[in-house]
């Protein structure tokens, strides 16, 4: 039975995600369930694409990956199943998965698949858990319902200003203050980066490679570009956080 | 092997949780441990009894739930194990159970399904997580103790002035910062809520209905009334928490 | 298929965690995974040690530990793999292992263990949690690399001043805010511990014995003594955290 990933902006402080876990169990009780992040900043949906970007080429072919950022609960917005991959998405048609390429998406009409009673702002539990858990249990994709062809995206890329300068944004600060860019590292050798009027000129391919407390540019295990502090919190450093935007300069 | 749940006040900074996990594996290792919510705020019962009430009845019949918020550890209070809803419940003797309707309750007294040696202030791990998983196992719930009739309660129901009003209280704020209230979405329609020294006469029935700051009664996910602000937090524009006093009056 | 359990210094915000039991789904998914701690203070190698060390021992036979706080990550520090007490333990070679007695130790030399790409910021992704799995999926430990006899190795322990008189250190604050020392309970019965210019002569056997806010001392769960106030914080209380200086003084 495939595993099912978990990516939302519920905290770990209510039942939300438990009672989520319950209703999976309840349907598919031989499925695995993985959680990925449930403090993505509330009602980020950028942020909530990021952090499942990130994961989900790790986990095996077949996996369907639920995620609920989802500030529009309760209006007209569809629940999606979208394909790609070797996978499947599952989540509100908001733009949470515009990091897929080569993608096939449908809405979710088929209300068998939902829990009887359908509250206004818990489609966690009542929408998104219940068709998860009908796929992992061997519900075919075309069952859920038709293929759409304008699914709503958001735009996560840098862009490109001349041939050596791109601007672009901090998608995410980590748990240690790293501030995570939406500056690819493949994009080339970096002369500086212009950030919270601070520009930054030290590189290092390594923690240990950096000096104590000049925050530094590293190829970061995300493939972005990341500013980082030695041992320290380059958010700290800087003052600024998620959203805050850029420019790089390339040598 | 059915599943069984964690409901505590360990938090997520120490090897509490974990631990528990560990003795249950070595114990019933085909079971399925789901976490509900490890962040009750510390030593409150009615907190963990709220949590527990809003996510059992989403788990499949036969599930072992652990509730374990024990101010009371390492005195005399009793453990127990409590039947309703074709489910088990296992925790202290302290109330944390006392939103279940037809229960049937045992003191937990065969020591042969503890661990060997027990502490005074870690019974999550010594005795409750042990039961669960000997439970989960096969033992019968009558080898656990016999059973009682005057199982701990406390009260977590709002109470009828007149026919118009009713007085309740905040149960919990989620992680959002929404407001749930002990006052159940079915008593009727709202004219006014009074809480904090504020009246509020908005309701809506989905976020995107409310306007931008004013806060909003809404019926929740969890059945009760909620005071919501639209993609805002309740919490800080009232400034007020779990606990406080509520006076409801409907048309 | 054996347990493994993680304990980390990545926290619960970020994609991590997640993705480290993506890599072990895609090997060995048969295997259980149990989060023991990922809020571990960031690169802190001796916190990271006293969690694992305090819930190892509740684990089944075989059971595989990965524990990853690694501020060298990406350096020439090695990956190694423990064998002690009948369960393997996974992680860097910076003495987060230190706690094990009767230990033996390998270099994990064996690439073909790790992901095809390595990172030089998440060794958890790419090292760790493919090594611990190949391990859980019946790779023979020594198919890892050679045996080593120099592991790094981090003290642990309090220090004897005089018969009556040791020094030690607060280990960890829980999420209680109790003050968990190094300072075994078996050491004696105490006389009087001085920490932070007080000196504290209360003891108890369980919180409730407590007055109600004289931090006193208890034989923790963890086999330590820890200071504690009922139903409040000892860290508060004291105005003290991990690595606070302790003296002990027995009758």
């Amino acid at each position: 039975m495939p595993v099912i990933t978990l990516t939302t902006d519920f905290g770990l402080s209510d039942h939300f995600v438990g009672t989520m876990k319950g209703v999976i169990a309840g349907i598919a009780p031989k499925s695995t369930v993985i959680d990925i992040c449930h403090l993505v900043t509330p009602h980020n949906i950028a942020e909530g694409a990021f952090v499942l970007s990130q994961a989900y080429r790790y986990f095996p072919k077949g996996t369907i990956h639920v995620a609920v950022v989802d500030p529009g609960v309760g209006t007209q917005r569809r629940p999606i199943l979208a394909q790609a991959n070797g996978q499947y998405f599952i989540g509100p048609d908001n733009g949470i998965f515009s990091f897929l390429e080569k993608v096939k998406v449908r809405a979710i009409e088929n209300t068998r698949y939902f829990l009887p009673a359908q509250s206004s702002t818990f489609h966690g539990r009542d929408i998104f858990a219940p068709s998860a858990a009908h796929l992992a249990a061997g519900q075919k994709p075309k069952s859920f319902g038709p293929l759409i062809n304008d699914p709503v995206t958001i735009d996560l890329f840098p862009k490109q200003l001349t041939r050596k300068k791109w601007t672009g944004l901090v998608l995410k600060v980590d748990h240690f203050g790293n501030l995570i860019t939406n500056l690819p590292a493949t994009l080339g050798r970096v002369k500086q980066l212009t950030i919270a009027d601070r520009t930054l000129t030290e590189t290092a391919a390594t923690y240990q490679q950096m000096s104590d407390t000049t925050p530094t540019l590293i190829a970061g295990s995300s493939g972005y570009f990341e500013v980082s502090v030695r041992q320290g919190s380059a958010q700290a450093a800087l003052g600024c956080g998620a959203g805050t935007p850029l420019e790089l300069t390339l040598w």
